[in-house]
């Protein structure tokens, strides 16, 4: 397969990125290639020095860059041929099969949505993010793609997001759990109190019910379904908190004890590597006609290389086809 | 002032609210009473053992108790002897000027709602709670009182945390931030883009924008207004994770270095305390007309007492006053 990546769209690109496509090499079979997107000049730079690169990376040049903190809508209007939308004409055209980004997230969800259009029966496309939660990993759906949702929107997001973490995460049945502000079924919102029912009803969800925010950190679910405004909330939490609550540790123990300082060091160390963005692949859109995975702005030449592997992992894992066929199933597709 | 305890709420009730009323004693002026609310034999049981509280505390016969699970409006019209519908009745008729519970939440605050109505200028009332971050107390509003909000609820969370947290928390002019999922003003879902602009209007908030969930943790913003579904996630995320991360660095640093496995759990108890409900005096519910506290249901005596502490402070400091004549002037109430 043919993997297109966003050379200019993270916090050190196009280093990481040129850094992270060389990376790839190892994983790629003989008729797999890496697309790099982007400036020619600039990610040429990066790429002269390496060796035997030619027959598994291309380079497709861009004048254009979306920056981080630009407009989406805007920003798309106005560059044409930015990396990102070119990204997701050529995912399009079918001149690759699946696109990565750590760029602007809003601009690049949106470039995907109207050049890819959805699956057949997906009503919204969702991000599902694996969070590591010293429990497991748990997967978010949706992180931010869609913050107007209707109970159909969240259905489907169990859905698709358990079929990408059977698939993925080679968990049977993932157990889906409802965000609310109680177990009971009366609790919460209008929006949740009227999805229960749509999860409880569908025999390709393994539903367990409303979960609350703790349960994040219970091990009781696999799946945390949620609108994306919540979803979004809640992952910029759990990062930011991880943070404050590891310095805040690590100050009190090495005030207590500055010649254990070291292992105190490493222990942060330990954790924070589990928190880290770079060892899992990114975040995928569900339910876009194509594979679209978002990384974090953040993302070293590690996550660009764990992108790589798991749009392999959705296309030869079939996470597409499955969420079209299970959701023809279902009452309200 | 006189003072009502639901001595039939938490965890461990009565025992908890029995130990807090005495422990409170110290806070009390010679015209100062806590009145203990509940099952009058089961209160006595743990009071008769102590001393000098003749003067002090008085006991309230009730014969019902509504339980943690109950749904709130049928525990309410089912019992209506219990304790805490008996503690609003009373501080409706003014026996009390403020009550204290650590009960089942949604039944007290229906039960306050209905008993006590709002102030004057007040859409819905929010339960604030003061949250320790590491870079300081930050006060959400609301947390789980109102789930279905408007621009103008949140708006007025914004207002009356900033009064509470300015009198309670000796903040001048608190920093108002409103949880959104990114800073810009276009970003966030429909109610929040709409509750922007009334809280930049208002001269008596000191409004810096929209934060995201990480700003919890980054010491930008004294007050976070959002609706009591996010809200509440929020607050049970930040309970859950704090618990799941000390365990999983404990569990790190015991297994890299057991003979300090002292000093860690020292650290450990320091950061634990600095969650610990107990040390906060339970969360007031903003905008009706009267004092409720809500204590966490694993609150202890400490708890109990720091409600008491809390509850003379919200009348002393004037707060409820302060949010009717700030209201007053704001152009939107």
């Amino acid at each position: 397969m043919r993997i297109g990546i966003d050379a200019m769209g993270g916090d050190e690109a196009p280093l990481q990125e040129v850094k992270g496509a060389l990376a790839s090499r190892d994983l790629l079979g003989p008729d797999d290639r890496v697309v790099l997107v982007g400036d020619k000049a600039a990610i040429m730079a990066h790429l002269e020095g390496a060796t035997d690169w030619q027959d598994k990376i291309e380079v497709h040049h861009t004048s254009q860059v979306v920056a981080m903190d630009e407009t989406p809508v805007e920003a798309l209007r106005s560059k044409p041929d930015s990396s990102l939308a070119i990204l997701a004409q050529m995912h399009k055209q079918r001149e690759i099969d699946a696109c990565i980004s750590a760029g602007n997230t809003g601009a690049y969800v949106a470039a995907a949505q109207m050049a890819l259009r959805r699956l057949p029966g997906v009503h919204r496309p969702g991000i599902s993010i694996l969070t590591p939660t010293f429990m497991g990993l748990v997967a978010i759906c949706d992180v931010g793609a869609n913050v107007s949702c209707r109970p159909q929107h969240l259905h489907q997001y169990g859905l698709m997001a358990s079929v990408y973490l059977s698939a993925i995460g080679d968990i049977d049945k993932p157990r889906v759990g409802l965000l609310s502000i109680g177990a009971e079924d009366g609790k919460g919102n209008e929006l949740v109190r009227n999805t229960g029912e749509l999860l409880r009803d569908d025999p390709n969800v393994n539903f367990i019910g409303n979960v609350e925010g703790r349960d994040l950190f219970t091990g009781v679910c696999d799946v945390l379904v949620t609108d994306g405004f919540v979803g979004n909330v809640v992952l910029k939490l759990v990062e930011g908190m991880a943070t404050g609550v590891l310095k805040a540790i690590l100050g009190e123990i090495a005030m207590a004890m500055p010649q254990m300082a070291d292992v105190v060091k490493q222990a942060g160390g330990t954790i924070i590597s589990k928190y880290d963005y770079n060892e899992y692949g990114g975040a995928p859109l569900l339910g876009v006609n194509g594979i679209c995975i978002i990384c974090h702005g953040a993302s070293d030449f590690r996550g660009i290389k764990n992108a790589v592997r798991g749009a392999m992992d959705l296309s030869t894992r079939e996470v597409n086809e499955t969420i079209v066929k299970l959701l023809s199933q279902t009452k309200d597709s």
